[in-house]
């Protein structure tokens, strides 16, 4: 069921890109950053309650006579991937990797433009790639990323985040990265805490990157997890497989699930952006003492995109920002908090 | 078929040990350690070839004008524990863990008493313990370990290691760790290295001592892993409850596999001592550059126990011996490369 859930959402926000764009207002007015004090650690942040709840946070917890001090082996900060620290839309950049590599696939292998669901990937039917059902949806990720060694896996997932390039700003995606949650992370970081991803994306898949641009090592990412196999090679050396077989769907009631299994802390401060998070910061506020749950709401169009509850699409549901509100979670806005969107805009 | 051959083995060499008490021979001859200079990192240890190995390992790995020089963030060790760290002769700890919790468990239900396989555990009848088919072993492991919260089940085994004692030393078996490896540990901590263990022994056991034990942090423990499902409880506070549900059976090939998953690196130093860390050692073997696999043989009957190659018993065979030599491991004789085996021993 769960297995289900996630991959179908996998999906199907890839294909809301159609609906999706049509909503998006191209602004070019992009905040210019003031002059800020060289000591502000989140020079990207306007001043403001986001702002003020994580440098608070911060500063209580790493107080040795606050009594909300938090011992530096207990800093765990967990941040989401997709949507939290960089863009998600109007594709999951999994979901394009895994589209690209079909397309890769079918140079090598072209009997697969007449294999259905390859054949209908390949032909870039929006409203047949949406329709495909669940055992197609497992057949791509089967074909694009298992059966080959976890070292071969990473090689192939760097060279296309080499060459791969977004639609819109046409740019690589590892440079569509939000720089003020690049801040935080060196914030919180810089104070002792060790920065997780905890990602419903597959684990290998952000393991192959998260070092290069996130300075996220590949033990503290958690993700999606995928069984491998060992084995030898011809040559009798070990290796390691890549398996079509889910161990854990981290996602929703996954992430806590995640956390402890690879982790076996709970974390005092988690960030998140959708629906898919709500557990996460759940199990991370229900710990004792000074706590920081964060939902970057993507309100920008103009910078970004707008969807959740300002345009009704999306995985940033109106419950999820009732939750929000009655527990005291921190909604970041993105129009409102951030000075600047990506590193690369000065 | 992997889950049932790690369970088997658990619950077979914990009754082996019967057969296995005739073998020993009790010394009072306990070396008495030498007098060291205070810069020497293993005083528990003789000099000779796997001193000198582990010194030669450390120094080349941490010179940065060597060419197998290791970088920090690769400095990856892993340990094995039962039989490695710590003592896993006669009866596994965790093996001891499960039927003294059955007593526990029987002192509040009087009518397990009467129902296998509960009965038979009860009974002290080891031929019949022996004998307990594959889904009576699961049921005892599915009733002692399982259906409670994550930190319910630390609380109880952290309770039970405080009272409990094994039968030849009269010791808490947190006493029964090896002041060598203690300080092979250490050593490669001070130098830089992450410590892991890499125990077939269940996470969330081995978590709930690996840190005031061994200072290894419960993100650090690799072990065979349950699943947990994440709820909430009466009060509608998040939870997450312990699972009879294998994810990973961290054992032999699964122990490569476990490293993959919960660190994604490979290591470059490896430390076991049956056929269940043989792919492991094979798997740190197969990086480039400075390696370090070594084993530990029990061949001290006198100070701890004898088995493997020396008595035919246990799981060092004749083939992993061979295959040690072929492959350059180092076998760390405890009779001959140990001044002191425990802590306590001064």
């Amino acid at each position: 069921m769960r297995k289900q859930s996630t991959i179908k959402l996998f999906f199907q926000e890839a294909q809301q890109a159609g609906r999706f764009a049509s909503l998006v207002v191209v602004s070019l007015l992009l905040a210019v950053p003031g002059v800020l004090a060289q000591a502000d650690p989140l020079p990207s942040w306007n001043d403001g309650p986001a702002k003020q709840a994580i440098v608070a946070f911060v500063q209580t917890t790493t107080d040795t006579s606050h009594p909300d001090y938090v011992p530096p082996e207990a800093r765990i900060a967990t941040f989401d991937q997709d949507g939290t620290t960089w863009v998600e839309y109007p594709v999951y950049t999994q979901a394009r990797y895994c589209f690209d590599r079909v397309a890769t696939l079918a140079q090598e292998k072209p009997e697969l433009k007449d294999i259905k669901p390859f054949k209908t990937v390949l032909s870039g039917d929006k409203a047949a790639i949406a329709g495909l059902p669940m055992a197609d949806l497992e057949k791509i990720i089967g074909a694009t990323m298992t059966g080959m060694t976890v070292e071969a896996l990473t090689g192939q997932v760097q060279q296309w985040l080499e060459t791969a390039r977004d639609t819109r700003w046409k740019r690589s995606y590892a440079e569509l990265v939000y720089q003020p949650m690049l801040e935080v992370m060196q914030y919180l970081r810089a104070n002792g805490y060790k920065t997780y991803f905890v990602t419903g994306g597959s684990q290998d898949f952000v393991r192959a990157f998260a070092q290069s641009v996130y300075a996220i090592p590949p033990e503290q990412v958690v993700g999606t997890m995928g069984a491998t196999t060992f084995g030898y090679d011809a040559a009798g050396r070990p290796k390691l497989t890549e398996e079509p077989r889910l161990l854990l769907d981290d996602n929703g009631p996954g992430k806590p699930e995640g956390i402890h299994l690879m982790i076996g802390r709970r974390p005092v401060a988690a960030f998140g952006n959708s629906v898919g998070d709500r557990e996460m910061l759940e199990y991370t506020q229900a710990g004792s003492g000074a706590r920081l749950m964060m939902l970057v709401h993507h309100d920008d169009a103009g910078r970004e995109y707008a969807y959740g509850p300002a345009s009704k699409v999306g995985t940033f549901t109106d419950a999820l920002m009732a939750q929000a509100k009655q527990q005291n979670w921190v909604v970041i806005s993105m129009k409102n908090d951030w000075k600047r969107i990506f590193p690369w805009e000065q």
